[in-house]
């Protein structure tokens, strides 16, 4: 549903629901629920088109079909396509594909997370105890928005930034090749499939204070390759 | 000589001289070295790091082994391999190459450019008139340095920004996926590939001026889909 949009080339300005990555958007979670709701009856599926069905079944499903829509729009083939399954508002399974490149990563909780690709990775991630040797990520710096004098703090101890990414940087924190990023504005649907990826492969994944991402928090989001990344994080993030 | 040492999981700290994409840029010189050398055997060559060879030659080969280093070493297959070849200083042969995804632009001065890989795209650029349609791209804030306020005012008159993809973004350009790219800090061997590219797309790529771009010039890169995109931006670059 989604590749056969990709780079098409639409006018430059379109209306916002006729856009490429809207239809794309949409079929792409018709889809998805279609193929739930035959095989799983009684979960709920939550989708940023479409809305919840069943919201109080203990199990539930969440779909963001294109996770970074500017990188879809603009032909970067580093967005990606994400499925959480939520026990209790517990992400117990993540997917990250990205079905331009064909490249998925596949999180379990309590097992380790799996990678296939075609242009090679190993999902886990890498020993960094010290900013100063971290790789930094965040997907732009307008989405950081008032909480851009705190993210430059932590830029400030780190040994490089790098830009762009969504969802498929913290697929490549999870393959050892980042080790740090801290962005804000995230949603659930942004995050959800993110928590098992990343800790199945070593990695931690909580909000600016080291604490557990909620579905009812602030949209910031912290994660590491290496555990020992998180104290330092949080305090450079806190101004300590 | 660059695609094995993609995602291979080096240590977060390591000497510069010791990194993969040390490793490999000097590999794929040294490679494209030697071809040019048995099959133009008076050409001259000039690369990052081995120097100029018969820098007086009429015809001269400029190789930029992998632009967008940040993105080699974060996993992102969005690097690029560059060839130009020059005639008396001006670029009449650009090849932008992705090794990893295996896509390939193609530019020869005078001749629409070609463009080929496995995810589609045409090249061929696509009309844009006005700021306010134009979606505007960036490798990174960092690289804007004492120019970021320039920018910023052509910034507030775009439709949307998106950040990262050094070379590769021109070629999404040519694809009809971008609208305009304005960058700083760029040399020659940055800029002369993506010449003949873009121009044979439909494009114009010129320094903040408007004028064409020189490799005595300040580094800073103006690229449009539309060329009725170049008066506007160009003013909008200069406060006007």
């Amino acid at each position: 549903m989604i590749r056969p949009l990709f780079r098409t080339r639409p006018e430059a300005m379109l209306k916002a629901d006729a856009s490429p990555v809207t239809i794309a958007d949409r079929a792409a979670e018709q889809a998805m629920r279609a193929v739930l709701h035959a095989r799983c009856p009684d979960c709920g599926i939550a989708g940023e088109e479409f809305g919840i069905d069943r919201p109080d079944a203990p199990w539930r499903w969440v779909l963001d079909p294109i996770d970074g829509t500017r990188a879809f729009l603009t032909g970067r083939p580093i967005f990606a396509t994400l499925i959480a399954l939520l026990h209790h508002d517990e992400p117990v399974l993540g997917v990250i594909d990205q079905p331009v490149t064909g490249e998925r990563w596949l999180g379990v909780a309590g097992e380790a997370t799996q990678f296939h690709g075609p242009f090679g990775g190993l999902p886990a991630t890498r020993p960094c105890p010290a900013l100063a040797a971290a790789e930094l990520s965040a997907t732009s710096p307008e989405m950081l928005g008032p909480h851009r004098p705190a993210w430059d703090r932590l830029a400030a101890q780190v040994r490089r930034v790098s830009w762009g990414g969504d969802a498929y940087a913290y697929g490549l924190l999870a393959l050892g090749q980042i080790d740090l990023i801290a962005e804000a504005d995230l949603k659930p649907w942004d995050w959800a499939a993110l928590v098992p990826v990343i800790q199945g492969a070593g990695g931690r994944i909580t909000d600016w204070s080291g604490a557990p991402l909620r579905a009812d928090g602030d949209g910031r989001v912290l994660a590491v390759g290496d555990p020992a990344l998180l104290p330092a994080a949080v305090a450079a993030l806190a101004g300590g």
